[in-house]
């Protein structure tokens, strides 16, 4: 492994623009995970791991483990931790982080014409309610996620940490709007998920074998393009306040009626 | 309304203590809540609002709201945003923080005798997770939470915000350990969440009318004291890692199959 001593090293500058910087993350087609736990998860799914930073001390701690990683990434780094915290997103670094190629899943959505249930989300912004729902996802047994455009980056590192490697292992595409989505795959049965007492309770629906549920933005629910495109509206009853749910815990309601 | 110029201030520094410190929170009987919903909601509960803190940004903006805070409130003052950002505890401030006396909650728990579902915490350590279980038991219609002396401090800046005002409007009780509440209180029976997929599904049970369901700390679980006092284990059933589920999804799932 090379020692890295330098923050204007090029290695080090490309990882902290791809922290920070979603553009640069599309353009170069790779995103950063950082802890072993991750990046175990990444080399796990046959994700293409560019390249793998260490400090010295997780090398110590983590030896067997490490070495796997580093044979199986193209190139591979060890740093002083005063150099693992620029390229670091976590307040107490492990100190284990690698810059992969990003997933290309098209593939996986081959078999949507047979089937499954689905889960789309229509601008959702918030990387860590994003990333809790795609574990969510996972733990349940969702066939894929859909994800409009506008979105905020599913390779945000908050999202790849918070979803605790699902995003490695759970089908998922990126389209231009999810009502396109639903125009183009009308063998899916459509639910919106609507903040409206009047709409159908979560409880009384079933949901049917190949079919898609839409939840939306966190202050503003899902477009009305895309509501309109719909067949069903269905809500959770609430005793409180009707907004009173965290968004993450709110979609991950839906996934459990939906599979359970 | 008093305006704060120094940051050597008393009732500044008294903030900035109580943001910061379990303990002081604790010896003084009081902590902060911070936003003009939260503010709002505090006072709407009856809670007693020691003093009031605003920049004069958000006394124009909110004006008919603020002002009805500052009757309500003690002491109220205004203080530049410099100023605020020392006693905030959030990112973008929105310039809305208020002293609040901790809450006598023990009233509320006489009732326990004549049934309920209810929710104790074993140890749960996050305050967001902390948070967010409060504001999904009170969407869901939760009689009461009972939290273990060792969970983390219910007052954290955190907690409260995260909670969205259920802190004020949910009745609970810190007792010294949850095996102790249990065997102090067999007319409910207990239902303790397990990750172990010989236990029962949440799917199979039938939460009776005067129930607890116990969760655990985010690593470790139940402690192991508390799970003998336990009646029944129960778990939830998951497609992927057994471990994959968030804390606060975990709970709002068992909260929402207990209640619905």
């Amino acid at each position: 492994m090379l020692l890295l001593t330098s923050r204007d090293n090029p290695n080090i500058k490309n990882v902290v623009k791809l922290k920070k910087n979603a553009r640069f993350r599309k353009q170069t087609g790779s995103f950063i995970a950082e802890g072993l736990r991750v990046c175990v998860d990444a080399m796990l799914s046959n994700a293409q791991i560019e390249a793998l930073f260490v400090t010295n001390q997780a090398l110590e701690k983590y030896a067997e483990q490490i070495d796997k990683l580093a044979s199986y990434s193209v190139k591979s780094f060890t740093l002083a931790p005063e150099l693992f915290e620029l390229i670091s997103d976590t307040e107490t670094p492990q100190g284990v982080l690698c810059v992969i190629k990003t997933l290309d899943k098209t593939l996986q959505f081959g078999k949507i014409n047979n089937g499954g249930k689905y889960l789309a989300l229509d601008n959702v912004q918030d990387p860590s309610n994003l990333g809790t729902i795609l574990r969510s996802a996972e733990a349940f047994g969702i066939s894929g996620i859909i994800l409009s455009s506008d979105c905020c980056d599913i390779y945000s590192p908050k999202v790849v940490r918070g979803s605790m490697g699902a995003i490695f292992r759970l089908p998922f595409m990126v389209c231009d709007s999810i009502r396109a989505f639903l125009e183009d795959n009308p063998q899916l049965d459509s639910y919106a998920a609507v903040v409206d007492s009047s709409a159908d309770k979560i409880t009384e629906l079933s949901f049917c074998d190949s079919c898609v549920a839409i939840i939306g933005n966190e202050g503003n629910g899902i477009k009305k393009e895309t509501l309109e495109a719909c067949s069903h509206r269905f809500t959770i009853p609430m005793a409180g306040n009707a907004e009173s749910l965290n968004a993450s815990v709110a979609a991950s309601i839906i996934i459990w009626e939906m599979i359970k």
